[in-house]
């Protein structure tokens, strides 16, 4: 279907993909328009229905979002700006350039100003920065009839008619109704009797990790956002928070890979950017690891008399560092999910203690068989080895399970202490105990 | 709240209790009754509305829900079954142990029964296995108030009623209503003409990962899923599909740190458990750790005569591995969020090479003057340990960047091409290309 109108708007048959395009979802029209020439997706956007031409600009690209701006006559603006939502207005100018926001907000209302204006000033990723004020407000003494009746005048520009609020004169939150309710009511029923008063709410400064952790643990669709006086001041739907966990589990995967976060694309951001954003932690890691550098260097002597010890670092380290990241994984993860507490520290270190029994045991049994009886490695090599590793497995799950719950402890990000912090510890240890051991074995010192 | 209502309860003034706790969520009641001692719970529980106690009890633990079954009798279990969504049922019967698995199929009407049976057949993770049939289905010869009358009917026992379904006499689907629609529209309008029959929907194999990208991209809050016949056979409900993304995410997060993923929680699981999921990788990246190992042995002879260059080992590996697994982490998530598609992988690798020339000379450039200037080791060693560097982040950055996308075109899953993958790969690359540099450098061989 899509290609279809794709090919009619390519032969300049405008009406024809008309037809086609206004069967189709409006995230599929956007989809489509995103393939288009320029000056097509002009004409095209100005063929559509106002309301549905609304919707594809809301699920655009920046990039066409700003093009269409650009290019679109003042009235054009002035219909997107008042149709939109306000959250959605609010996301869209904080990706626009100086001059585009000034073209948008020259064409908005004093009224809607002042609105956008209030809003972009909500600290980033707080309940008032994403919550929208388009919802339906109730009075308690309402009848289920007059509510009905008033959601059919004013419901045509909510956001959601599926719960509503209902406020009294301060516009302090006194109960929630759901369209539901109000439609298994009788007509005659006070909205007061079937108002439900205890409700979850958000305040306007509350945190987006927070949010959605709120959200999955009441398992709700909406939430009201209230300021300090209990007034209400907007709402937050599901679908903006379904954004806000892919964009918290993404910060969480950058900071496991010793990046600095960042919520751009991979394929738009430049490439500067990109190097920024990595070479820092990179840095910092590299010159730690010259603690291990100067370990080895200050066991020079056994090294050279027994070179054969170097070939078996790397196949440490990695070891140690992938035990160590494993149960570093688990713990932030289940720290994120609100699994693991910070007084399970203890439970944590027992089970990762046994664990680490079972893995290093097994690790250490199987290298022990490979490179003795195999590789016929010298005995007093190959104890060495196993018994470092083992040492090495046990002390990387001990340290990947305690240190990201004391990250926590000491108000640090968790996801911090991922594998990268963790690896450059446990070398240091892995090494250490490798050279002792093969010092007291092979007795030089 | 909750502490009064539990200090009430340990006292034994159970009524008030009770009126507490008719206050609360039932969420938090369901948190409440995990803190309370067995026989306390199976008291409370037995107080409340039977409503609200389904509902708790939907939200309480495994163990609390299993423990609560073996207790209560079986008029009582016929209530919950009756009760509780079809959906919620199932996915508790697929975590108890077979005799309470029984003792609830008992009393379960045999239609209910059959259902049980033919839903716990899906396969796991698929639309089938996660729907619930508690759907609204109207006929597009209705009017609106004909419709309406019907959601007031059956609406009670229905998971939603702000999306009904359209279905003709072989239940095929034929259009979507919203309540929002319903009740904005005049009283005598027919269904079929303000249905939408543009409908996105799924098929009841469809995999849970699918379904959570077609729920983001399309911003819905259910969507219907059809059999192959296209007809109606259940909706799936947004807040199935949150958990679900928390769930995908944290398969991800345990593949990239080398584990087999399981979505038991980590406090949850025992020991063998964890050790078993961890062991298996831990042991192949092992045994792949070997092949550094060989390099190092058969450069033995430059080892033997510049010691000092095994100090630099840790360093090179672990910003190799780092720096591969920096790029390898934004692929793989971008790949996860559709961000990136097969077709980039041109553009992911020349984005990566610029990157890595900018990270590796930063980093090499620092190298230098840290090891030449103010450790003052040897210009050789120095030029040998940057140049290596050098290389070595840029191909970890290639590779790191590639493998999955590779992966993916394999059908494989890209998370497993993460770091601890590409450290092995990056390791042995680097140690060969520090070893050449060194012997060509400093003449043995």
């Amino acid at each position: 279907m899509i290609d279809r109108a794709i090919q009619l708007i390519e032969e300049g048959k405008y009406s024809h993909a008309r037809t086609e395009i206004l069967e189709m979802n409006v995230v599929d029209i956007a989809e489509l328009f995103e393939e288009l020439e320029t000056e097509k997706i002009l004409i095209m956007f100005r063929l559509l229905p106002k309301e549905i031409a609304v919707d594809v600009f809301s699920y655009m690209s920046i990039e066409s979002q700003q093009f269409l701006i650009e290019a679109i006559t003042d009235t054009e603006i002035r219909t997107i700006v008042e149709e939109l939502f306000l959250d959605d207005t609010v996301d869209i100018l904080e990706e626009m350039p100086a001059n585009v926001v000034k073209k948008v907000l020259i064409n908005t209302s004093k009224d809607k100003r002042d609105l956008i204006n209030h809003f972009l000033k909500y600290p980033d990723n707080s309940a008032g920065s994403i919550m929208t004020i388009e919802y339906v407000d109730l009075k308690k003494e309402m009848t289920v009839k007059q509510a009905l009746n008033h959601i059919r005048k004013i419901g045509v520009d909510k956001e959601t008619i599926n719960t509503c609020y209902v406020m009294n004169q301060n516009r302090k939150l006194e109960g929630i109704v759901s369209l539901r309710k109000l439609i298994m009511s009788d007509e005659d029923v006070v909205i007061d009797e079937i108002m439900q008063t205890n409700i979850i709410s958000l305040n306007t400064h509350t945190d987006q990790e927070e949010i959605a952790a709120i959200f999955k643990k009441y398992d709700l669709l909406v939430i009201p956002v209230v300021d300090n006086e209990v007034r209400l001041v907007g709402i937050i739907t599901i679908d903006d928070v379904v954004d806000i966990i892919d964009q918290e589990n993404t910060e969480d995967f950058q900071k496991m890979a010793a990046m600095q976060p960042s919520d751009e694309e991979y394929l738009k951001t430049n490439v500067f950017s990109l190097a920024k954003h990595r070479v820092i932690w990179l840095m910092v890691l590299m010159i730690s690891a010259t603690i291990t550098g100067s370990i080895i260097k200050s066991y020079e002597e056994i090294l050279q008399s027994v070179v054969i010890l170097a070939a078996f670092i790397p196949m440490l380290m990695d070891t140690g560092g992938n035990s160590g990241s494993q149960s570093a994984t688990l713990v932030i993860r289940g720290l994120a999910l609100g699994e693991i507490e910070m007084q399970d520290i203890g439970r944590v270190l027992w089970k990762e203690f046994r664990v680490s029994l079972l893995v290093g045991t097994s690790l250490a049994g199987v290298n022990f068989l490979r490179i003795y009886f195999i590789e016929r490695t010298d005995l007093n090599v190959a104890i060495t080895v196993c018994v470092s590793l083992f040492l090495t497995v046990v002390v990387a799950k001990m340290v990947g399970g305690i240190l990201p719950i004391i990250a926590k402890k000491l108000r640090l990000d968790p996801a911090i202490m991922a594998s990268p912090l963790i690896t450059t510890i446990v070398d240091a240890v892995a090494l250490i105990a490798y050279f002792a051991i093969a010092t007291a074995l092979m007795g030089i010192a």
